[in-house]
């Protein structure tokens, strides 16, 4: 309740122009920026076009498709499966099937499981192991940064709507409410998974594997967190397979839920501190030095430079590279650009 | 070298004020604007102040103290060592001395090494190892993000002034190049670190545990990256000593040597999309799109505004909530503030 004078702007933002109360209309220079370009518009000018070096890389890694992780994961775990496969004789430990084996192994290294009942017996695969396990490593945190997310963020949607389905509210709403809670329902997404996995995995150690509730539970809890003791794991051909599933997702969504646990945290913190930021009192000091051009006069761009410089979110060198390129526009030394300033600057 | 353009004002901003060129006094206004606050300021005014909750909490996490987070560590490994030294006879494995034993188990525990050379024996024990690795992880998580960077900040300094010792350069210009290279220097602490707790770990295992070298070195990978399958672990009393110290640090600096690659990785994505922002070239309808408060001109604020959210540094919703509380305090709508409006607005 108390952080309402904070979301609320944020959810009349993303209103459809329709939508607008005659309120809003009145405030002409807040609507007025909604031409202003956003990060996210720049690749449809440039997207899918390799000879522009600079803004193609640019732009796939910002938005790093699900496609490409789950390619990186594929080629990881057959190559994996394979070389373990050819060098079955030199693991030891408790096998079932050949191939099973190999990707079992594969996943219980590269989650850092490492429950010990498959271990490897030369030093060839001992030094395959590690080599595997780092690499492992930095593919789940490539998983857990970008391709969860992204899933997580298309199922949300459909888990608000299905939960408000008898409120009787619009699309629309449910998506301007997604969106000011974004964190708290991937959190609740994760959290919900997570719950699903555990019950499943006591379920199945206990109905396949025949162990009871309490060691069932202690394996499960073994294998998210990636500890894996190795007094329990999964023996059976039928819990190698369910286990190869099991692990991978079971390890990615508790790393997931830490991630977002972390990110809500700091997303309280950074509201926290735009609120006390914009409830202070504004002093003649700060006027002062909100007074970018030295004009005397404090227009709205300085004000709204110098607070989100006081909320952290922008820097000193953030203001002094762009002054620079507006230094360099402003041919004509006025302190304001034209056409003719940018027309003249940019052809020499 | 192709970054040069972008550095190179990030080196001089941080200059001191008796080091400025007679280039830079001309560019008052981007001198001009050092004057405005920086979030990090801020604390000055309300540190330690506990009926101010606001910005106490806040600040207190945005700097997080070591101290707090080493106490944390001290309880956590306290209460144990001392609850797995009570529940020893239910546990089962290799033991050496109770109360070694216990702190060593408490410690393969929470960093998730879960190497099996130690494993509970019974339904209560097992219960205490679960609710151990997930208070474990979370800690482990803290330290990783933010003791562990705190840590390594103090360190890079003295690191880069020992390397430059020959080169005869002021400490002044060694901080300013730290600074501007921050977490590239961060990463190569972390790596040098790591490789100095790779040989030392697997110099230990050889000459204490009496392993061979490859099996020391597997054993070292198999514990860093939490993996432990627990073929090879510390078995003497002399190795669990070591291994105390030695596991959790070397847990820590990879997961530290993950977070900084990812770190440097973003960052290198936000210095090209800041140049390729910067680079291109300024168009008429930039122009009108830039121009926040529809005057006909562009100033120099105003052209800040529109390039940091092309280079997606703030958001609209950010530039909305400060323009709301702009209009809040322009009570006469002049598009300006003035001290009248300021102290007419706050007073009531």
């Amino acid at each position: 309740m108390a952080n309402n004078g904070v979301k609320e702007p944020l959810l009349w933002v993303s209103l459809d122009a329709t939508q607008k109360t005659e309120q809003q209309l009145n405030k002409r220079s807040l609507l007025r920026f909604r031409s202003a370009p956003h990060a996210e518009i720049v690749p449809t000018e440039t997207n899918g076009n390799e000879s522009i070096p600079h803004s193609a890389s640019i732009f796939q890694n910002l938005h790093p498709s699900f496609k490409r992780v789950a390619i990186y994961l594929a080629v990881y775990l057959g190559v994996g499966a394979l070389i373990f496969y050819l060098v079955r004789n030199q693991i030891k430990g408790q096998k079932t099937d050949g191939i099973l084996d190999a990707l079992y192994f594969t996943i219980v290294t590269m989650t850092t499981v490492g429950y010990g009942d498959l271990v490897p017996n030369s030093h060839l695969t001992k030094l395959l192991a590690c080599a595997f396990v780092f690499s492992g490593m930095a593919l789940i945190g490539l998983i857990v940064s970008k391709a969860a997310d992204y899933l997580v963020e298309k199922q949300e949607i459909l888990l608000v709507k299905a939960m408000r389905m008898h409120q009787k509210v619009g699309s629309t709403e449910i998506l301007r409410e997604v969106e000011t809670n974004k964190t708290r329902y991937k959190l609740f997404i994760v959290f919900f998974l997570l719950f699903i996995l555990i019950i499943a995995g006591t379920i199945f150690l206990v109905t396949v594997e025949k162990l009871d509730v309490i060691d069932a539970f202690y394996c499960v809890c073994s294998t998210i967190t990636t500890l894996g003791y190795g007094d329990q794991s999964f023996s059976t051909q039928a819990g190698r397979i369910f286990a190869v599933f099991w692990i991978l997702t079971g390890t990615i969504t508790l790393a997931q839920l830490f991630l977002y646990i972390a990110e809500l945290n700091t997303e309280i913190r950074q509201k926290e501190l735009v609120k006390w930021v914009l409830t202070r009192k504004v002093t003649n000091s700060d006027l002062e030095a909100a007074d970018l051009d030295v004009d005397g006069t404090v227009r709205a761009a300085e004000f709204v430079i110098y607070k989100l410089k006081e909320m952290g979110k922008i820097s000193q060198e953030d203001i002094s590279l762009v002054m620079q390129e507006f230094e360099q526009l402003d041919v004509d030394d006025s302190g304001t650009l034209s056409t003719s300033d940018i027309t003249l600057a940019q052809s020499s």
